[in-house]
């Protein structure tokens, strides 16, 4: 994809995130039809599948030969990432949306030939930006953030992840996990993976650690953290996957290999 | 303390307060001295014993007759909470202070007689005050914040808690604890307890579970969650002692008796 088609798909999609957004805040405080998914904490609302429908509506029209990946099941059945994929969460941190009303976020990536193009998570309620084009940097609204700080020791490093990994869980040994909270400086629980990733690009946390996520949690964080120098693979150091879940580690280059080499004595 | 007692301190109070977030604003981004107490991870700066002094020097010019007990040391070494006592912590969330520069708080309950009768806490990055004068309601900002819902059920609930819970801790079963996470609906970790009493107060979390904290991370939250209908105790519903470090739980009442039973369950 070059220069040119990149921008205008990036101005494109910016329009609707920011069009989507002002329409979930219009109705925030409507009452909310509540469905569950794969287990009772898996929440869906009509806001979301609406807000998916609106986006697949628009690519259809101004995009038709792009194919989509989304959350609530609007999109295609891709089997390959060939040609111009949008990968998207209408409403990333569902829990957060339903119980809080704020701390969630619209996340889309948008990926030619497998290679992430274009990011933007937009925290609604903050009305706050997170957006990348590749090559070209990321950026929180109009303003363009620097480059991760790669000197970040693993005992001064603030990691998001959530309470189950210090639960027994098929992944990793949760005594190794123990140990791993004890030793950095400080762990956050933020609710939304989309959010996470936004945050350790800005800074706010030096890294995310994730069991499983669905491509489009984080197709679009991983592009704005390869702008500012960080990196993204699964809890092995291995390239994800990004038609399948993965489990997830987003950082600084510098903490990936410590985190892989702490979470390896654990790794079943 | 009378009404207009009650009155006169807390316009005082949030002049100061105000005051002092101005100003950590107007130097948020300047080079920080940080410093580190009990452990590694327990920060301070000069920012926070500066504006502790700040709120001494004030109230010992306009109140000389009323008492403090502040984070930094700067006020008396009290062993009663007679008469009227400023409870401070200049800055809740010095970590997050550090690491993010927001998410943290000016902290400030007033307590008479050991009556929590003002409550200010104060988010300074966000601009949002959240203040309570005991049976006056509380607020966030201009707006009056409803009374909690008491009908939320435990697996529906998010709370607030860190990771070392689920780690080997002094308190209790980090398995029942970890049940406990796997039980409720969500997890939140946010750094800086007097916010989590904010956020339990405007619902964001139903509840707040803490292993140890002074006096200053809660007087002001105490005052708050109570003129929403909440309810605050130790984890094993004991009435906090407010010249000494206590376990926390902050929540709503219909979860209160849930929350302490599945504790006990671990208790050591």
């Amino acid at each position: 994809m070059n220069t040119e088609e990149r921008k205008a798909i990036y101005n494109q999609a910016k329009e609707w995130v920011l069009e989507a957004g002002k329409n979930i805040r219009a109705k925030i405080d409507d009452p909310l039809i509540i469905d569950t998914k794969s287990n009772p904490n898996d929440l869906v609302t009509t806001m979301d599948k609406e807000t998916e429908a609106y986006f697949v509506g628009k690519i259809n029209q101004i995009f038709p030969e792009h194919h989509i990946i989304g959350e609530e099941g609007y999109g295609d059945k891709l089997t390959s990432l060939d040609g111009t994929v949008w990968i998207i969460d209408p409403i990333d941190g569902t829990m957060n949306f339903v119980h809080q009303k704020r701390n969630f976020a619209i996340s889309v990536g948008i990926y030619h030939d497998g290679i992430g193009e274009i990011g933007l998570i937009y925290d609604v309620m903050e009305d706050n930006l997170y957006h990348a084009k590749r090559t070209e940097g990321a950026y929180k609204n109009e303003n363009k953030l620097a480059p991760l700080a790669q000197n970040v020791r693993f005992d001064e490093a603030i990691i998001g992840l959530n309470h189950y990994w210090l639960c027994e869980n098929r992944l990793v040994d949760e005594l190794v996990m123990q140990q791993f909270v004890r030793k950095i400086r400080g762990s956050r629980t933020y609710g939304s993976a989309a959010l996470e990733f936004a945050y350790v690009a800005e800074g706010i946390i030096n890294g995310y650690l994730t069991m499983s996520l669905a491509p489009w949690d984080i197709a679009a964080g991983i592009v704005i953290v390869n702008e500012v120098g960080g990196v993204t693979t699964d809890i092995d150091g291995a390239t994800l996957d990004m038609l399948e879940k993965n489990s997830v580690l987003t950082c600084n280059q510098g903490l990936q290999q410590e985190i892989i080499q702490f979470i390896e004595k654990g790794r079943k």
